[in-house]
């Protein structure tokens, strides 16, 4: 195998490599962007969706799932969110021979899905708040450029829709989202942005929409996710009212929560490198993997010793692979590597008759385990590991960040750029020229870069309203 | 609520009026026949795929999803496959405002999204067996009376498709899945038959197809899956070829493996009574139930015991719910008992004080269980309950079979008939005439009535070639 390319000067280049090499993904189905989740990159996927379960379930929400398919007159309620999808949506036009009555619409996202039916489900306020979920595939007939996970026209898409009595209660649970994402984001050492968009570059139908961004060096960002606040901009549309505890009737508040399999491409672009994926644990296909060193002096004491070792280490949950294959263990290693595997578990002649292993950290920390109380070893070295990881992600996350105070310092930026930002519209735009991508929005909490409020907008010189922004070129 | 329907003489309407009550599926979405899964349908639909997973994956298949959209190129490869799908599908053909270039079918079924994609995974024996299943959507544009779970426009559906070195390997591939199944089933508490389909109701485009029937009484079967041995049928049009140890060209033999949501379908009408769903304990939403019943004299023991007891079996790893509601007691057990829980225990005054809780499975088996080691009492009680479902279902099980000598006992026939049959189409269409059904096939291993081999045919009475098969009426 050939060398990746390199990830600084040749980030697309060298993901592609990756993932291909890596096999987690493969392109080469019928159909332009609809990508087939291979035996490795689907056990990639499910980890991560269980991490984003766990995470939503923790704060009440439910698992449902709607249909696959929309009425085109429910998908053209409101008017706003049609006019966001029309362009990029599949339309089913026919059953059989036959043209449908209704056609339909395969969901790019199930606002105009499950609207109708929670003003079904919601009557009283004792239905409230309504917290579910849905992991499903969604579609877009994407005509830029498509890339593995980045941009596909299949999209395997987390999307949480809530309705809640009041705004405040809906501002409550956009508090939540975020936070629920901070815990998932952790298990995915995966420092991140919370933005809120400019208006002009909200969710169609949103009152106002916070990004999930994660800076990808070089003054890219890759949106994986955002978190929407509705207020009732689709409950007035659908009908989704309730009787509140004084009788009246009220319409519900909503918002939404979603990620996409853009998280699967984020987690690869930040943690890969010059050899390939890195996975943190909680995602890892494989989180250790044994690989016996034959030596012509030890019989099969390797090879048996490493199934000892892959035995003990199942039966203590974890997943971990045995490579009893006919390679060299160079081979192996540079297989593994290239696959991210986090630990690398070695047994050759030597280890095996002092009963330890050697074990390699995907970053590349060496150490001797004692085969006594191994499981626990293992378990620590896999903390470390993801610890380290984290640690060299945050690095990279604060360095992909600059202060800008002119917009000629937009221009070819290769750092995300801070900068005052007095909120008109028209200022906005004159800032998405400069840096040749888009005003990201304002960051929610701390700003990345640490420093005193700007005194004035970058462009127009204003000081009243004046906060931080963030200027960047979303991939 | 209004009594459920009577099961024997009303089943549709009792089998209805259960999934709607229990609140398992909400049909009201705006797609005849595309049902929303709801919070408690979604639990039953999860746990009962965990279960298909584990079972699979020990026999070495891995997870992979293709996508959802078929190109009609390739759609169309196999003739009798397309003949067989072509009234049925859903098409895609327009993308945003623009006709597509190739029309796509929304898939009824995955062999003709995988081939393609096989024919480049498979190059040499050293990529034998190919074992691969995903769980996904498939679609079909049902023109017959809908109901939910049993037939159903979008369906929740398990797909294994493998790929063989010879055609021994291939048969035995099907064995290991009519074993496979057959662990899911014991699991679902569920007999079922597995039933070779006559030649002329085998999949389109198999070499044979095994059936897997569950008898619903009244002579009625439902079809919840089906093993399919494909030879070389799929194979040859789409090139799945192999460089076999002596460094021939060869064709692989493929086999495939389906499940749908009627296998869920199949566990409510089976199990379920005049009370409502009945669910064994691996597809249960919740395992158990905790309803405190509170008592003037005792204060909020009741409830701080009650909610003791539910933490310590959370913690324990069950699927437990504590019901602290405002409802009477009495209108819980209905409420439980209706949506099929296992287990409910009681907790009140005199159970608070002795350190006891009354346990009462969905069975109606009542007993005291000490708080001292409740975990194991309950885990215990949990397996008792199975087994308990398990006689029972297996008793309506044999009581769904009868022999048949003539083809007058065929006609109206509340049991499902096991009978002789020559193997000659001819007599086959005689013999569905007569049940008003389907014959259904020849029984794998032994057949359902035990009973000496059959002399004659039913229909012409030749006497060469005679074998078991069965007459019913598939819903």
């Amino acid at each position: 195998m050939a060398e990746l390319p390199d990830k600084r000067t040749q980030f697309i280049d060298w993901y592609l490599a990756v993932v291909e090499e890596a096999g987690l993904s493969d392109k080469r189905y019928g159909v332009k962007g609809m990508n087939v989740w291979t035996p490795y990159g689907f056990r990639a996927r499910r980890n991560l969706d269980s991490v984003m379960v766990r995470e939503i379930e923790a704060t009440g929400s439910q698992a449902v799932e709607f249909p696959a398919l929309i009425p085109e007159t429910e998908f053209a309620k409101e008017k706003e969110h049609i006019q966001g999808f029309d362009s990029e949506v599949y339309w089913v036009t026919k059953g059989g021979s036959s043209p449908l009555d209704v056609n339909l619409v395969l969901r790019p996202t199930s606002e105009t899905a499950m609207y109708p039916v929670f003003a079904l489900w919601v009557r009283s306020h004792q239905d409230l708040p309504l917290n579910v979920y849905q992991i499903v595939n969604t579609f877009r007939y994407e005509t830029k450029t498509t890339r593995p996970f980045l941009r596909v026209r299949e999209i395997h898409f987390f999307e949480e829709h809530t309705c809640q009595v009041d705004e405040a209660a809906a501002t409550a649970r956009v508090a939540s989202n975020l936070a629920a994402f901070a815990r998932m984001a952790e298990a995915f050492a995966l420092p991140f942005l919370a933005v809120r968009r400019p208006d002009w570059d909200k969710f169609a139908g949103a009152y106002y929409s916070i990004a999930l961004d994660i800076p990808l060096g070089g003054g890219r960002t890759l949106q994986i996710g955002s978190v929407h606040h509705y207020r009732e901009n689709f409950s007035g549309p659908y009908g989704i009212r309730y009787e509140a505890v004084d009788g009246s009737s009220r319409l519900v508040q909503q918002t939404t929560f979603g990620l996409s399999e853009r998280l699967l491409g984020a987690i690869l672009a930040v943690h890969g490198d010059r050899k390939g994926a890195v996975f943190p644990r909680a995602v890892a296909p494989f989180e250790v993997v044994v690989i016996p060193v034959p030596s012509s002096s030890a019989g099969d004491l390797p090879q048996r010793t490493a199934g000892e070792v892959a035995e003990r280490l199942a039966r203590h949950g974890l997943r971990v692979h045995l490579d009893a294959g006919p390679e060299r263990p160079g081979a192996k290693y540079y297989h593994w590597e290239l696959l991210g595997v986090p630990l690398r578990l070695e047994v050759g002649a030597r280890e095996a008759a002092a009963r330890t292993v050697t074990a390699v950290t995907r970053l590349g920390l060496k150490s001797s385990l004692p085969m006594d109380g191994l499981e626990e070893q293992v378990v620590a070295a896999l903390a470390g590991f993801d610890r380290a990881l984290a640690e060299r992600a945050l690095a990279e996350f604060r360095s992909a960040f600059a202060l800008a105070t002119s917009l000629d310092e937009l221009r070819d930026s290769a750092v995300v750029r801070q900068l005052g930002w007095c909120g008109r519209e028209e200022c906005g735009h004159r800032i998405e020229e400069a840096v040749d991508g888009g005003l990201l929005g304002v960051p929610e909490g701390k700003p990345p870069v640490e420093a005193p409020l700007p005194g004035t907008c970058i462009v127009c010189g204003r000081t009243d309203g004046v906060r931080w922004a963030l200027a960047g070129r979303p991939l």
